[in-house]
């Protein structure tokens, strides 16, 4: 296997992942979470990780964007596959960067296009929430709390322009918990 | 130099580039653009390409996200970059995607916080214009266009949700111009 090393390639200003066999650089760029706050009849949908890391805690439907997919046709896709939900989007609820990790998320409001959901194959459980049903001790990542507030302040308005982070981690470097959503 | 072939690499379920000699997965994720609409006194801030694609056409301060920053400070280090204008961020403008080349934009509304400005090593000159004054024949990309029309249709108003893709190009797919901001 490949032995990488940070090196600064020729011609450019930082430290790059170079592999010390071949020269390949892997550029490492940050990663797009692509995700929606799901809602029925004033309920959120959230799913119950069936994976690492946080496996049985509760999430949004949101995963990494592929190549040659949209923001919009990614966060379908993880509807899908995370809650086999066909949603429809409302807009962008919030553009989130984790500096941390390296990962900018895009959070639609959603709602669903056709009844019916369940678990994909990465979720224990879907379920729809009251707001005060939501398990807050048990929701696996701190952007989940910041896209579910966000819902909730958004409701009975037009979208209005995303939200960023919230003051208290503006550059989504707090330690806590997992990375990958 | 290490050659690459699509393969499926094992648990996975697309094609990945992998390297020939070492078995390195060099997995391509979209890459996250992240760039401003700078006003100054109702005018917008251009810069003419000193590189190519598109060399000397008009373009946005705007460019590849990097590592351990937020989109809010890539778009002020583009400024600075392209423009060594040192910007005030309004709110996100715009989210698109252009899926032909596997890349999401953020563009943010903004001003100036400082007074000032001129080419970076990137630009051949950097102006501002008028809206009437704007040279639509010489701008380098599609999105540009969308972000400056979108610019204009936010003015006087807080800034709503941003604007995705327009129809005419939903999924970033035609093939006009170059690829890179
Ligand atoms: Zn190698
Ligand atoms: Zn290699």
């Amino acid at each position: 296997m490949a032995s990488f090393v940070r090196t600064i390639p020729e011609g450019d200003d930082r430290e790059r992942l170079t592999c010390a066999d071949c020269g390949f650089v892997a550029y490492e760029n940050p990663k797009i979470v692509v995700g929606s706050v799901v809602a029925v009849d004033g309920q959120v949908m959230l799913c119950r990780r069936a994976i690492e890391p946080r496996r049985g805690f509760w999430t949004l439907p949101a995963g990494y964007m592929e190549m040659a997919e949209t923001v919009e046709e990614g966060a379908r896709r993880e509807a899908w596959e995370e809650a086999r939900a066909r949603i429809a989007l409302e807009g962008v609820l919030a553009v989130y960067s984790i500096a941390r990790i390296g990962q900018v998320q895009v959070i639609f409001r959603a709602g669903l296009a056709e009844p019916g959901f369940e678990a994909g194959p990465e979720s224990l459980e879907v379920r729809l929430f009251d707001w005060a049903e939501i398990p807050w001790g048990e929701i696996a990542f701190p952007s989940v709390h910041w896209a579910l507030r966000r819902w909730r302040e958004s409701l009975g308005a037009p979208l209005g322009a995303p939200a960023t982070n919230p003051p208290e981690d503006a550059r989504g470097t707090s330690p806590m918990e997992g990375s990958a959503l």
